[in-house]
């Protein structure tokens, strides 16, 4: 079991509960004489902070990275980098009232039974606070891709039943983050804030898909048969907090089609085997073809909510909670950078293994 | 990379080609002086077995499972079990024709990019063949997890857009094997039937979902960040061939709802904590609850189909490929068994984890 | 490859350059809800600390420990434990007449070779500083082991041609840290200082031997045909800096013995079978058989030495080198605390397996 | 844990008892497009037969090595490599009078203290029969690095106290076969020889040392700071039935020397820097030099004899032994190549592993 760590070669180990004096990770295995570009990662950072969208929760994260090991003058040295993010606004006391009760749909009862002993700040450990030292790695892995070609770029392509029409490949990457909602379909990003505005004002919590697509990729990648690109991937994907589902190529929505219509019929274009279409999401037998690999990342609503819910005590008792302060309406617009960070750990993991 | 491998505590390895000699697999790290239930074990095999339907491919396989080690009158003793299981009907000949030229949606092209090197007989590592030694070696996770109590039921929960209504909590597992199709809702079961013949007569495929509920797994399985139980979950059935989505839960359904709609409530009965609505699957923070784990797993249809299409050759020539003979009409009745061994595969590496 | 990081289910990632800010590293799978005895720790810090003989280098270490991540209320959560060890005296500037030199016998040639990028201030990864953090998450696999009533004991066997001629069963534990050699044998550990003495005149340095004994092991542990107990002991002594040597039970002193001299005879005792002698050092097959396991750990003298020596820098040019300021006379009598700390984390490692 | 594997990027799992119907192994991420050069490996099998020396037991093994997967027109495909070799000598029936006795220093008692079942036949997983599958492995794995320029050479270094006197660097590697003792100081080997003799002729059992060089090995092999080159070739090592102790470079032979003494002056030749002396055995900071890689591996005296031992049986009672017919009067020249087919696995895990 790896437990807190992912992969193999470029291996991440992660650290730090949402509410002790910090979170961070390691990243071992890392490429030698890489010139950090810390602009890029300050960005990504600033990508998944909380505090970007008025529909988040109202904690103000910092985002400044403390490296602790594994760069010299500007470049990583081939020994693990070890990095930390402080905890600005850990106020362990506003978590006092749940002490004792068990939040609906969060993790507060099977760490409770799994573990025997209960850090009730916040989450502790399944807080979505942890990803941002994920972004860190991700950032990492991001540097050494692009030298190779390799770009990814995810956006919301659902939220509630707002669903995104344009075709994948028609997509514009450059305009995702003109709209905080982080839809590069421009009136169908309108309408979804005005949705999250009236979910906002229930005090309730909406989910919904992200999408990803990572352009750049040679034919080759993925490790038949239990290391396939896409078994690698859902893995990567379900390890992030909140998220219910993975699809890839066309996915569940191609269900009702026959093979006749969902096969990639192979065709030759300046000299390269291509696919016509490409439902099958750029992979094939868990190895990729060359085409753009794409997948849909499913996230459930925030458990967390402004109304009064019914639940239970420690003993069993039965109790009423309500969550006050600002809570996430909607976790997918903040969870775009941390499923590239996931994606770029995962191909990094790969790439860094071919010889 | 753990590439043929799977698990860490409960480790299956696999190896073997569809028309090679055998196709088998390694068992490392089973539980010693488990009396080996080889009844159960014939009966998952033919479970498995191509011939069962109508709807499957001509190749009627072999099902007699030949141990090579780990086991000693009758009894595990610890050490690793190998197996093989012969391929009687490994027609090399047939494929001689597709030798040069890649079946659209097949693993053949990017075997052969990655690779540099062609096994064209019938898909080698990529077919279906090499899921009957995880049915082997997920024979022996059940009988380790039915010894707690454990119980995994999978069912066709889908084919084409004919799709299940009945609830999970209403299933009556012991209809699934009633009909061919193995859907435990009776009358869509006759539905998918004609359903399937139509698409056979077209010489065409489809595909589905296979819905998978664990019984009786106790609160505290899975191991946060990495290695939440459905992070691996998602693994395995992402390793499947033809695989394309997973979610646990309410999961893509649910996309619409809010979060007030698809929390949890815990509430306490005869001294148990339990949840009135199980909209998590049995899982919170990647670990179970103690409620029935539930996830479902999407097929493509079968890339193999009895039309001609378009495709390329080896050179990248333009030609035609029309697949003689039957084909698998559809892949999700006889996934079944593959998706319950490789779901008790998962669930025995981490149990055998456990102090 | 697991690189920087060691074990499987009580796993230590360790990071940081002897001459960076920190040193520190990441426990992941500790138990929760042990009580982590602090006073315990630093003793085990202090023991290891360089300052403690005058024939250890002349920097003085921090061994103030610094816990980021998995305590809550003095105890373990069973989330990663992350620390850091401040590194007060890192005088990078000291290093800069060696920036474009190799030392003879030190790792920096191979580093350069390798990372194609060179921290040259004082070692690095490679640099015995780096031992620190084995010893923080030794000392918990340690509060772990006491729990099951086993307890680890290192000594001082040989320095040069000074050997221990006490036997094994015969050494009372609680005289090592009498003297600052850290050899139970009292006469003996006089005459190692004396010698000491006259090798730091010379500016010289020398090496020897620890010998490592665990009782209170069970029988069981041990995983073949690969996890052998003494494999995954050696693999931990020889990742330890100037390791060159590992042999348990009689080892290489029975070399000349023959197999009716070597074998342990089974005895019956008090209804428990043990065996008559102990050439076996208490595993048979990989695996223990409740005899106490020793075994022996060979240092080479240190590398850096007070006089002058030929070297080439990185051109290839023939130069000269001399290390100014105190030395390590001899790394054995430090590397005790070492040696537990990794037998430790191997034998948790083993334990927290077991079912 | 991996218990019945070996390595990461070339990973090796054995499986099989000594006395059940085949031993064998799978080889999971062997390059692909390999020419298997069947020739050499059917005279690796040769040199590690049992009956090549009147030294050896009895028992006469096969060597034939059946392919069961990965090989494809005498070529590697890339997919898992499953092989078996036959067992035709099991005679179980000769394991009857043990059944229920612990033979001294075998691994009965710990096995069955272990598992709680016992598979008394000639030893079970811990028997050398095992190692067979081993050197299979690593004639694939000594394919791979001789395309590389890298050789590996081990030899009988010390029987008894018959010991080799000529420096590593004047071995004539061509000498090793000439002597059925594997010694290439044939004045030496006559001597072991006669030795030998006399050893069996008192039905007793000798044990003794085996060298391996590597040659060729490029700098930059090795992974700080738990993948130390020498901590996987240890790990390797002692993983080898009846292996007691490992060093590398001058080893023990060196512990009275100072380090003005011990340490390797680097020097430059012909614009490449290598160092005068090679004490360091090839090996600096866990990472090879570019100089030959050397080290040695104890073997214990064989625990079967021919002399009558006292013992006890399973229920503790005092009892005699006696184990008839020819038995190993020496492990060590028929070691030798399994020593080194370990030497290549890890090696090769390394190589397969560098971008």
């Amino acid at each position: 079991m790896s437990m807190n760590a992912f992969g193999t070669n470029f291996r991440f180990t992660s650290f730090g509960e949402s509410h002790g004096a910090v979170i961070g990770g390691v990243i071992d295995g890392c490429l030698s004489a890489v010139v950090v570009d810390f602009d890029f990662l300050q960005n990504e950072m600033k990508r998944r902070r909380t505090a970007q969208s008025e529909f988040a929760s109202q904690r103000t994260e910092s985002d400044e990275v403390i490296f602790l090991s594994g760069i010299f003058e500007g470049k990583t040295t081939g020994a693990p980098i070890a990095f930390i993010i402080e905890n600005e606004n850990a106020r362990s006391v506003d978590y006092e009232n749940f002490k004792n009760i068990f939040r609906p749909s969060h993790a507060d009862f099977t760490y409770f039974k799994k573990y025997g002993i209960r850090d009730f700040r916040g989450g502790g450990r399944s807080s979505a606070r942890e990803t941002a030292a994920r972004v860190v790695a991700g950032a990492f892995a991001k540097m050494i891709l692009r030298e190779k070609g390799i770009y990814i770029n995810a956006f919301t392509s659902q939220i509630g039943s707002y669903k995104i029409s344009v075709p994948i490949e028609e997509i514009d990457f450059s305009t995702i983050e003109k709209s905080p909602v982080r839809c590069p379909q421009a009136d169908l990003a309108d309408e979804m804030l005005d949705f999250l505005k009236k979910i906002k004002e229930q005090g309730d919590s909406i989910g919904g898909t992200v999408t990803c697509v990572v352009s750049g990729l040679c034919a080759g990648i993925g490790e038949p048969i239990f290391d396939k690109l896409q078994a690698r991937l859902a893995a990567a994907m379900l390890s992030i907090p909140a998220v219910h589902g993975f699809d890839y190529g066309i996915g569940f929505e191609g269900v009702t089609q026959t093979g006749s219509e969902q096969n990639d019929i192979f065709i030759s274009k300046n000299g390269k085997i291509l696919t016509a279409t490409n439902n099958s999401g750029g992979i094939q037998g868990g190895i990729s073809n060359g085409m753009p690999v794409y997948f849909r990342v499913l996230f459930k609503p925030a458990s967390s909510i402004g109304q009064r819910q019914q639940t239970v005590d420690i003993q069993g008792n039965a109790t009423e909670i309500k969550i006050d302060g600002r809570h996430d309406v909607c976790l997918v617009p903040r969870a775009v950078p941390v499923v590239e960070a996931m994606t770029a750990i995962t191909l990094a993991d790969f790439i860094l293994a071919k010889i």
